[in-house]
Order: C-alpha cells, then sequence, then structure tokens
C-alpha cells in the first residue's frame, strides 16, 4: 500500500537517512516534507546533485506514487538551479535502479549531473532495432502485467 | 507559470505530440490524462520505455511541478512491469535534459532502460572529489539561486 503520509521510516544503517536526520552533515540545498537534496560527494562534475525521499525506500519501484510525485516535482526548479549554478547547458537525470543498474546505496535516489559538450560523461548508447512485430508483442505484454498487479 | 491543468499543447513539427495524438503509431504501454509511455523503437535493450508528458514541454526545465509529479507518480509502477516483462533484474531511469546531455527529441521523456550483470550498458562513472569548502560554496549559491527566481 502507498503510504498517505511522509512519517518517517528509516533505516538505522543506512547513510542516506543519516543525512535525512542530520546525524551525517551534507551540502544539502533543498528539504521539505517528502525530499531532500544535497551535493554528491563523489561528483562527475561540480555541481551534482542528489534528490532523496525523506523515507527509507530501498529501489524505486518500491517508493509509493505519492513520494515519487513529490520527486518528480522538484526536479524541474532545481535543475533551473543546476543551470544556473553550474553555467553547463545541460544535465542528465539519472536513477539507477538496481545493484545491477549502477546503485550503489540502498536509498532511492536520483542524479542531477551537470553536462556540457565535449565532456566525457553521458550513457553509453548503442541502440538497437525491433524485429517486425516483436515491439507489438513487448508491448502486449506489458499491458498484461500492468492489468494484473503492478 | 506552472499550468494547473492538463490541456492539450502541441508541437505541430514534434513526433511524440504525433504519438501522442494517435497521428503516428507507437507501441503505447500506458497512458492516463497527463503521462504516455510506449516503447522506444531504437531500444538499448528489449522493453526499453519512454515516459512523456501528454503535452509538449522542450526540456526537463520547463515542465510544471504538477505535470513532472504526475511523470514521477507512474515510474514505480512502470519500473516492476518492466522488471516483470523484461526478466531484468535492475533498469536506469533516465532523462537527457538538453542537447549537450544527449537528448534528441525536444519533448522531454524519461528513458526506462532494462539492466543485466554484465550488460554493456551504463552511465559513464568517473566520480572526481571535492577540495575542502568547495562543496559548502556550492551549496550557497544553490540556496541563493533557490532562494532568488527558480
Amino acid at each position: 500500500m502507498p503510504k498517505q503520509d511522509f512519517a518517517m521510516s528509516r533505516d538505522a544503517n543506512c547513510i542516506f537517512c543519516k543525512i535525512v536526520a542530520k546525524e551525517i552533515s551534507a551540502a544539502v540545498i533543498h528539504e521539505d516534507s517528502a525530499v531532500v537534496s544535497f551535493l554528491d560527494i563523489g561528483p562527475l562534475a561540480e555541481g551534482h546533485l542528489l534528490v532523496i525521499p525523506r523515507d527509507h525506500y530501498g529501489r524505486l519501484t518500491d517508493v509509493s506514487p505519492d513520494v515519487c510525485a513529490r520527486i518528480g516535482s522538484v526536479l524541474p526548479v532545481l535543475g533551473r538551479a543546476l543551470l544556473t549554478v553550474t553555467g553547463a547547458s545541460a544535465f542528465n537525470a539519472l536513477c539507477n535502479e538496481g545493484q545491477a543498474a549502477g546503485q550503489l546505496v540502498s536509498h532511492v535516489h536520483f542524479h542531477l549531473i551537470p553536462r556540457r559538450s565535449g565532456d566525457a560523461l553521458g550513457y553509453r548508447w548503442n541502440a538497437g532495432t525491433y524485429a517486425e512485430g516483436r515491439a507489438a508483442e513487448l508491448a502486449a505484454a506489458y499491458q498484461r502485467a500492468l492489468a494484473q498487479h503492478h
């Protein structure tokens, strides 16, 4: 069940929960009743931000729709501030969902990574194609999955 | 000003607006009053999804908080469906905001990219560090920017 309130739920061993509770210091730039944002201490570029829910959720797929809406709602304003502060012309908003996707801290977080033309950052892009009919098959499988239990 | 309703606004030349209007077919897996999701026709992995606002916004920083909340709210359920349908153990949620960040279609979109251990995907990660005091300086600059006009 999605939580309807934003009551604190925390994991005693989680470094991000400790930052939320101010038991570990961080360069916090925004906090509200659902979301905290601070500078990543291992930045890919100057001004690299993290945006996290105040409550402890391991993975993005564990987050309630309401809390994920609150995360979404702050991305544009934080992104505009990032462009202003860093002078970057663009950024990547990235959530690594699960270990195989590169998630290192088990408290869901979005990275906002400043980008400039010619930097060596970005996602490895090697696009494929679908054989005739395969995309429709996959879409049908998605529709079944969404109709069932997701 | 953020829009308070989800009235259609479209760009006549935008391929994603044409998908929303069903003038171009796509393998759509979800649509609601604010958001549409469909399979990327140039997938990085089978089942690679796009999640877009129904209205036309060029970049993530142009999106109203309300609409971005609606995008955020569907990411967990779409992500769970992705894990079920593809059998992947993880995924990346990625928004390329601006051309230098890899944005190719000028209608804001989030990628959901299935991930497995040992695939050749993912973000190029080359983390740096901050000199003493630099993170605090940047945080102060962010706080000023957020207090002003963002």
